[in-house]
């Protein structure tokens, strides 16, 4: 039972002095790498940039204790970000301190939804997120991100919640300015961008010519922000670039967020259940799937239900903390992995080594420019973006296409939220009027064996005494009057018709809509002499049958297989 | 093409007389049945008593061109005249003239929507409607609509959305009256209501055992409260009860509607969208499933789409003609079925007979009590009632029970549109939860024949080096997450593995979601040593995974069946 709800007692009892070393240079590693994510995330997120830093660490803490990965590495991600900033802003706040206040709520709400879906074993509602689904909100995220801090790199900024939007925004703003553009501002920008997209293409080839290892020279190149920020933050100093116009962070308060509650009195929080559900879903989403993903490689497992509770632990650590939502993020996530973190304690480390930074690099922010940061978002969420799902889509179902551009289409047009809500709607009432109209195979045995197939597709063995159907699908509410109509219409056009075998290897459940239906089928029948018989009935299928009258009342019986039916009834 | 949205094409050129006497016999017995229903549905949706028979004019008529089936009889039906009522007062209309406007509007909208789902085949919609749903949602209405009419056989009103509010209603309208209640009132709604329930219960018996045939009987029985509506007018006007305080219809414009358009600028229109789509679907619903179950005793089809548009040209014609929204009702299908009806033309029939009726009618209907209508609708509606529904579905399947209690629940306590909605919500809602944690199997041979069954139900021969699985659901969205975990599960308790075989004899579909599951698990058994193959892939799922890259990259081979499959890896 503790174990169940605190994965540490699984590994720390047994912690040795080689898993140790092992985590504390993953834990050196993601450090690096978290910090200009963190300041950059609060700022994409429209918050203080402290509060990446607050957001990089308790929470980290909390998953250490809470998470059942042994890679995930936590913390403030570019779509969570984005989903905060436009959940904040749907607010109409304008005080700071609110701003602030709000963020914290979020997270706060965030991980009580989280924690409530784990104790309550409904991570399920999280398979809703379909993966066309998923990889179409988080381009259009990616989009929409990529787009709002573009105009930073010229000292411009733009805002909106869907692209129109943005762009209006945008160009309003090139218009006022043009065409006096800051000349610091956008030499900062544009050669952080394109060091940035250079060392994300070029770098690790380069390195691995150089003699590096494979997993060395993928972690440089994925340390490489830190240098851009080190290197500007240091040229701005140098050359006061602030004094010139180049924007700065500017002071941030120094050392280690005080532990407290947001002021939920000045802000109206119940606004931000909507955002901090759809926060919460959509961060254990991508949390569970890079998990899963890291823990397979090692003959691991991760349990999904625990990783809620997890995730939920880091968030109210976040809202209790100064911090805003946090999630498991990929890149971070896989650097850890490759870096060699044996267990979660990596992650106690990394905060660590933040808390201890914070007293450091808090007065040196001031010098750090905001172009900086935005270039680094830029080229962080260029590896988000993923167009081929909609080609890839195309070719393999219309209906998954759908999904995936109706996502795509409503996060650009629309914005985070409705584009999400989109997409689950579409998935699911694409997937239940796939299954409203089940395929219905008319099977006939393959000569030599026994085994039943399509009598469209293959040569088989049929007797005009008999019709053995095959229904690919439960039979529940949504095609029961389709099979009602599609049994009558077989049995009026067939004379001869002594037996109708319902073969239900394909039938994974029969509702109580469907057992009716079938009573009404056999009862008609029965009317016209002609006698039901179902074959291949699964056990649980079976023992929902047994509580009903079907069975007695069934004209004819049930077999084990189609091959027995149709021997008996030859 | 004709023929396919003019049903009357089909039958209308091969017309006999032998034919038309059946038509016209039913079509006396409907008309007989169908004029006090009229009456009382008007009532019971708030409208004046001409518009009932206004509905049962032209809507016959337009069903007789449109319809498919050979047996409905569409006109007012209480449900729907209940749904009407709440629409309407949820407007807040309180002129006459624009209450008038709204129900034809209402009509019109209904029928719209009706045609466009037709020839869109959108059809299928309907199926969402579980039969548990439908079931909880027509008893609730039912409660509903017994307990608003109660009051008027004692020359009371109650009015109200729900439960709660019917019975406050109720109880204050006692309050208030006590002790004065006007007894010429009381006694023509008690000796109504006796005289049907007796006529409902006893008279068919006693019929049968005058020497009366079974069909002559149920009908005659079927026509009692044409007995009830002319005795109680007669005694009315007789003792002039008028003046000694009877509620009475009173005068009404003689003779046939003008067609003509509702006055759509009174009223805002816009809002009864909603009520019109669930009006439409709700109506359409019942009259196919009465329709179907009436063909099939013929051996007969119906096609549903066709229904749509022969249901919506019924309800844009009463929209048309000043009536309210129509659909198919059930007992009165019944007894046109039972008096021989062979064709749509008996509705054509009692169509044109009631357009002759209202001339002579509405003179008269100025002396018919309220009290008699009020309980002819309390006896109409004491047959919807089936409160076995939630004994039978909780023996079944708890699913169905959530389902059916939740309609119930919400139609009684919130009203119907809430009642309707929330039936569907949680009947998809449980469906989806079901089929993300599908039944999964591990199946060896029985030995001596093809056959792979669950070896936790049958004695099976299974291999230590194979791995057989079978997912008892189709692959998609909602249930691949849990897909990977089981596999990855399985695998990491055998350390002798080989082999997995995924048996898809139930995969009915394989969406974009689980392919790339399915991809990522090859990759991964891959990486561990182990090979993935596929056996029993149906036809249409084999199409699909032949447009990706599944089956180039799979480590293992797909198998036609199980048995291939064990017996090549052995």
């Amino acid at each position: 039972m503790p174990v169940r709800y605190l994965p540490v007692l699984s590994w720390a009892r047994t912690y040795t002095s080689h898993q140790f070393s092992d985590d504390l240079l993953a834990s050196v590693i993601v450090m690096v790498m978290l910090v200009p994510q963190s300041l950059a995330y609060a700022m994409l997120a429209g918050l203080p940039p402290e509060m990446g830093l607050y957001a990089s660490i308790l929470p980290l803490a909390a998953y250490t204790v809470f998470g059942s990965s042994r890679a995930l590495s936590v913390g403030p991600v570019a779509v969570i970000s984005l989903m905060t900033a436009a959940a904040i802003s749907g607010l109409g706040l304008t005080a700071p301190a609110q701003i602030v206040s709000a963020a914290m709520t979020l997270a706060l709400m965030s991980g009580l939804f989280l924690v409530l879906m784990g104790v309550l074993r409904l991570g399920f509602l999280a398979n809703f997120l379909s993966h066309p689904v998923i990889a179409g909100f988080i381009t259009a995220s990616g989009v929409l991100i990529a787009v709002g801090q573009l105009p930073a790199i010229a000292g411009l900024s733009a805002s909106g919640h869907n692209l129109p939007e943005l762009l209006q925004s945008l160009s309003a703003a090139i218009v006022s300015a043009w065409p006096e553009f800051n000349l610091p501002t956008l030499i900062t920008g544009v050669a952080t961008l394109v060091y940035l997209v250079w060392a994300r293409t070029s770098l690790a080839a380069l390195l691995l010519r150089a003699g590096m290892t494979d997993r060395g020279a993928i972690i440089v190149a994925r340390l490489s922000p830190i240098v851009a920020v080190v290197a500007s933050g240091l040229a701005a100093w140098h050359f006061d670039l602030g004094e010139r116009g180049l924007a700065l962070v500017g002071d941030v308060p120094a050392g280690l967020p005080v532990p407290g509650l947001p002021d939920l009195s000045s802000i109206p929080w119940m606004n931000l259940a909507g955002p901090a559900l759809l926060i919460a879903t959509l961060g254990f989403v991508e949390s569970v799937s890079v998990a899963q993903g890291l823990a397979a490689k090692k003959r691991q497992r991760i349990d999904p239900d625990q990783e809620l509770i997890g995730l939920g632990a880091s968030n109210l650590a976040a809202g209790f903390s100064g911090g805003f939502p946090v999630a498991g993020g990929f890149a971070r996530s896989v650097v850890n992995f490759d870096a060699g973190a044996a267990t979660p304690a990596a992650g106690l480390f990394a905060a660590m080594l933040i808390a201890a930074a914070t007293f450091v690099l808090m007065p040196l922010l001031a010098w750090l420019p905001k172009a900086t940061l935005a270039a680094t978002i830029i080229v962080a969420v260029w590896s988000l973006l993923d167009f081929d799902i909609v080609g890839k889509a195309w070719r393999y179902s219309r209906a998954d296409f759908l999904a995936v551009t109706a996502t795509l289409a409503v996060t650009l047009m629309i914005g985070v939220e409705a584009g999400v809500a989109a997409g689950i709607l579409v998935s699911i009432l694409v997937h239940l009027y796939k299954s409203s109209r089940p395929h219905v195979a008319i099977v006939g045995e393959i000569p030599g064996t026994e085994h039943f197939r399509n009598v469209a597709r293959h040569q088989v063995i049929t007797h005009e005494h008999i019709l053995s159907l095959r229904v690919d699908e439960s039979l529940y509410f949504a095609n029961t009057r389709y099979l009602e109509d599609l049994v009558y219409k077989e049995v009026s056009e067939r004379g001869a018709l002594q037996h109708v075998i319902l073969m239900c290897s394909a039938v994974n459940e029969i509702d109580l809509s469907a057992l009716e239906s079938l009573e009404a089928i056999n009862r008609r029948l029965d009317e016209l002499g002609i006698k039901l018989h179902l074959s291949e009935v699964k056990g649980p299928v079976m023992d929902a049958l047994q509580r009903s009258r079907l069975l007695q009342d069934l004209s004819g019986q049930v077999y084990l297989s189609q091959h027995l039916a149709v021997q008996d009834l030859i």
